[in-house]
């Protein structure tokens, strides 16, 4: 059976393949998004855990927008005018996919940040999108790039991750933010808001989402795989109704509703009292992971690096001189380090500079420096 | 912002909106497609949703095509030949998308029986697919009409539910499932078989999946809902390698992987010694309930109104003079008894012939037995 020409163009992932090379206990990978286990809160889902048998409820079909209690409670704790709403999703990345169904035609203009994530750049490819791209900088988007888009392209949305951005951990500064805002609402493009690393903010106070500056033209998309468990598949996209109805229609063909006792584990979890604490130990020992491998990169890499540092997230993103990135990764690989090169990461490959994505939450702190030495040994020979 | 032009052709859901009405406490409804809530094996899945906590791992990402342990019970149970494999779905209606977004380019002939499953109209519907129907006889898709398709309008697929069909409740003859079979493979068609109610067979003996006759031409979609729960949204999908690869590449996307938890408590329950013994249960319990339902309508109905006996499932479908019956179906539902009328289950709404569906699975005896009370009255009027 001949698939579909919308699929005929989305590549074979290759951090899959990366990921599956990485599993060999030899090598210490660097190269997922994958928060440490031992993180997972378990002790807080017990109660609710323990519970579930006690609730026959969850266990029939269920609404497709979410289980009320976990609507309520997300409702509240975003602090959601009228006008707004929530829905639940499996997965940020569904809320994702079915933005993309319910709203992009096959040559509909969507911009990202060069890089991006991944995951998103699947999903615009499915739809068939025509990806544009703005540069990054050290603060979010350059503004010139991103009005000259706007005006000349008119894109239907800017998908963006403004809170330690996958792949470069960049956090776009308020003044980006008020002013991105402003771009959206002046073009009429409806800002996607992906802030699946919002909550691991080690240093520095939070600042607002850029969908706080126009709340009437964005979705934002929240992930619980960060600070719950990913294994769960319970994300939450939130927005005005008129926004989230096509969602709302896409997603009851696309899986009829997600895993009801999960988001009622979930909510049980987001409700216990020590989830506070929880968040608390998660920062601190993501950020002591983040401060070894931190350390150990401006240490021991050559000087021709450049490092950024970084205030929270999972990655750090290291430019490295020009060279053929993934023939660099194979030789990491095979010196026993996995790292995803740059280019996986922009829509045209060809843009990308050199650069490596290299994650700081599943690896122990004296893995950190041995990869690092791993890392420093092949760039030196290089 | 502007949806895509893929769902503005895809209609607002009439039997979400009459459930909504349907929940009024003074309505039987008939109209969902719900199992009893009091059939799920609960007691059986305590065990695993006590251990669930002891298993870490079932709360990291996991792999997208499904958790090892169940796809290896499920490989073992439908005893799948090398050259096939089986996939993890959030619910079987997951499946059908994937299948439909990794196959069907807009305008690409699907082929359905009429009357055919809503949700499976919805999916084809998002991918513009060109929904091509063959009539239904009491054995099974009429075999002239559907050659005739194949031959004329060289299809990619031909969609259908053999096992206790909705909103009929035929159940294919063996000969037929052949025929289907050989037709499938002489014109070079994939055989999609959904098989929701399979396993609830309350008379005679199990037949041979369709696919058994044209393994190779063919997906199967399983669903646990029916038998577990519907609330986990774990499904199934088995077929060759080749087949089900560009569904993993579309998953991805779509929502990553499916709830591990869900799936490792779905492994658990289906090993539990006692599973048989739950699947006995429901089968009579649900049998009971059809002859209720069945018997009542025999007795009460109007002449002119034409019943089918069935052998499974959960439906009972009703042949009724010709009317309006959206209009029917209102004056049901102010008259206490929500059903759904055919043309829903109609691609062409306007080729349906006058039916009504009726679910005996959700409702009490008594209660079945009020509503036919009910119904009848409102046909005798009519």
């Amino acid at each position: 059976m001949e698939i579909a020409q919308s699929l005929q163009q989305i590549q074979s992932s290759y951090i899959r393949e990366i990921l599956a090379a990485a599993s060999d206990p030899n090598v210490i990978s660097l190269a997922g998004g994958l928060p440490d286990e031992k993180t997972f809160p378990i002790d807080l889902m017990k109660p609710t855990l323990e519970n579930l048998a006690n609730m026959p409820e969850v266990f029939q079909y269920g609404s497709t927008a979410g289980y009320g209690p976990l609507l309520d409670h997300l409702t509240q704790s975003y602090q959601l005018p009228e006008t707004h709403t929530a829905m639940i999703c499996t997965g940020s990345q569904q809320g994702l996919d079915l933005i993309a169904r319910a709203y992009v035609d096959p040559g509909d203009v969507v911009v990202m940040e060069a890089p991006s994530y991944l995951g998103a750049m699947q999903v615009f490819g499915l739809v068939q999108a025509n990806i544009a791209t703005v540069s990054q900088t050290e603060f979010g988007p350059n503004l010139d790039e991103l009005e000259t888009c706007f005006a000349q392209q008119s894109p239907k949305m800017f998908y963006a991750v403004p809170d330690f951005h996958n792949p470069t951990g960049v956090c776009w500064a308020t003044e980006i933010r008020q002013k991105v805002a402003e771009l959206c609402i002046k073009y009429n493009v409806a800002f996607i808001e992906d802030a699946p690393y919002r909550e691991l903010r080690f240093t520095g106070t939070e600042l607002p989402l850029v969908s706080s500056f126009c709340p009437d033209n964005s979705i934002v998309l929240r992930s619980f795989s960060k600070i719950a468990s990913p294994g769960l598949r319970i994300g939450a996209v939130t927005g005005k109704r008129s926004y989230l109805e096509p969602l709302i229609k896409v997603k009851q063909g696309a899986d009829l509703h997600s895993s009801v006792p999960m988001q009622a584990l979930l909510v049980g979890l987001l409700k216990h009292e020590d989830f506070n604490v929880h968040m608390e130990n998660i920062r601190t020992l993501y950020k002591s992971r983040y401060e070894v491998l931190f350390s150990e990169l401006e240490k021991q890499l050559p000087a021709d690096c450049v490092l950024k540092a970084v205030d929270g997230g999972m990655f750090i993103w290291v430019e490295i001189p020009e060279c053929d990135t993934f023939e660099l990764a194979k030789t990491l690989l095979s010196n026993g380090v996995a790292v995803v090169p740059s280019p996986v990461f922009y829509p045209k490959a060809d843009e990308a500079k050199a650069a490596l994505r290299l994650n700081f939450t599943n690896a122990k702190p004296e893995e950190l420096t041995e990869a690092v030495k791993r890392l420093a040994e092949v760039l030196n020979q290089a």
